[in-house]
């Protein structure tokens, strides 16, 4: 699949699309619930509840069978208000709320609560409008420890990768970990992890430093195209989406790319790509696709609500239903 | 673009829709979230949350990548769930919940809450739904202090005019302040600043004579026909928008104008014409636009909402999105 640049260096490009259909199952009538995903959101807080509503939709649209988000008790009746769709844990707790003699048995709550849980997922979404509220970040961080634990991957993406470029440890030699920095997040992992600023003249080598600096976590950076590495490779998705930047967008990527990884991870044999890397290469090119619909249909109005209600026409046409009966 | 009316005076009406084309930027895909502007609505209380809302997410879908409001507690569970794009902070407080000893902590907590927020705005529109509680206003009034000392630019509508109305130390020189007042609004303002009544006959000199009072804020004054100046020239928008009154439409107009002065601010060069005066225009021949084909489809029935609806294909219509690849 790979062809020469005019430097003689080989395209990064990759054919999305095939990766996308030899991950996604067929839909078997044999099958019950639960068995196409089920996963789970950390995060929504006061101040956001959109992102994690974004991401959890997302998931579910993107074919995955439960969806939960584990959030604030202020965020949760909102974000079930946006969907009946969603099972909504009111758990986390903030500082403002939280008197500091009570936050050792607040956090073992949290963390008895989640573990109940944990087991179940097939992956797990840290960050989408989790704030940063430093006792909630602590609670994510145990979090995220049993999720380690329990071997279920995580996407990491906005104050959750606020989290982790803070204790890298968190992530650090985890490969089902996935971040999906956006190119301010971007520049803060580099410097660091790497100690330096980023350099785009060499985007691709910095790209696999950053990887191979984190353990091997995997990297979908995103922009203009995505760039995808683990450490040992590069890929690049560089179909086009939409011009539209308004904020909401990289949520569907993290509730998708959560999907694609979990089902990545059931393929049969020795992919020759590794389970984070296709997944998000399947994300990616989904959400171009929605983005690419939705804009076409909303041009400079186009939200990311829009995006989410063309997620069922793009995947049909990417990788049409064969239902076998 | 200036012909004689048959007074043999000039007339005021401009080419809304080329000023609209000349400040609305190309979208383009190497961009990232944020550049397409970040507004804030500071409204939203025990009272009203429809208000706040329209106007933020008139921002968005006038094509603003970030939309936030600033609202009582009371008010947020309800705005966040009109809609998941929009980021709402739960931080004004209104006096029936304030001790009075405990005003002066709050006062300081609200805008240590804003402050962490404020620089990044675009544009900042103040009044949506404020509600006339003197704790709150107090509040808003130092809201607005720091915006100027950040040299954010304001929009004010609704109970916000009524704020400076009795403030005008306010935005009294303060060139980024845009004033919408409707019939009513207009009529306080005139009173307040002039110390006369409302002279339809001489209107045009009075509107440059009020915004001179203020000292260079614009003032966009609604009605069958919209008249905007800074005190130093007077435009009119005058094409057809629609019969109905229905409460809302001011919302919207705050929301796009908002969005428009955040771009004509970025123009390159030296325009003709300052930023809030073009933002007014565009705002208000956007709104028309929208209005005129909202009533179209809905006719006595037709509500802010439907027009909101149409904000999309309005703007496509009048500037159509040319994507540069």
């Amino acid at each position: 699949m790979q062809s020469l640049l005019s430097d003689g260096s080989p395209s990064m490009e990759v054919d999305a699309v095939s990766i996308l259909k030899s991950i996604t199952p067929s839909l078997e009538p044999s099958k019950h619930k639960g068995q196409a995903g089920k996963i789970a959101v950390v995060g929504g807080c006061r101040e956001y509840t959109g992102a994690p509503y974004f991401s959890a939709i997302s998931a579910l649209k993107t074919g995955a069978d439960l969806s939960h988000v584990f959030c604030t008790k202020d965020a949760a009746p909102v974000i079930k208000g946006y969907s009946p769709e969603l099972i909504v844990h009111p758990i986390l707790e903030e500082s403002y709320s939280v008197r500091d003699e009570d936050k050792k048995s607040i956090l073992a709550k949290v963390i008895e609560e989640v573990d109940k849980w944990m087991e179940r997922f097939d992956c797990v979404i840290i960050g989408p409008g989790l704030g940063r509220d430093p006792f909630l970040l602590d609670c994510v961080s145990n979090i995220m420890k049993h999720a380690r634990q329990f071997n279920v991957p995580m996407v990491i993406d906005g104050d959750g990768l606020f989290l982790v470029t803070n204790s890298l440890d968190l992530i650090s030699g985890y490969p089902l970990a996935v971040l999906t920095p956006n190119v301010n997040e971007y520049k803060r992992l580099v410097q660091k992890v790497l100690q330096c600023e980023v350099n785009d003249q060499d985007g691709t080598q910095q790209l696999l430093s950053l990887a191979k600096g984190i353990g091997g976590a995997t990297i979908l950076r995103k922009g203009g195209s995505d760039f995808i590495s683990n450490g040992e490779t590069v890929h690049e998705v560089s179909s086009f989406g939409s011009p539209r930047r308004c904020g909401g967008q990289g949520d569907i990527l993290s509730g998708s790319v959560a999907v694609f990884v979990s089902w990545a991870r059931q393929l049969a044999g020795e992919p020759s790509m590794s389970a984070t890397v296709m997944g998000c290469i399947a994300g990616s090119i989904l959400l171009r696709k929605a983005a690419s619909h939705a804009f076409e249909s909303n041009r400079r109005s186009m939200l990311t609500t829009d995006i989410i209600q063309h997620l069922g026409t793009s995947l049909e046409e990417l990788c049409p239903v064969l239902v076998s009966r």
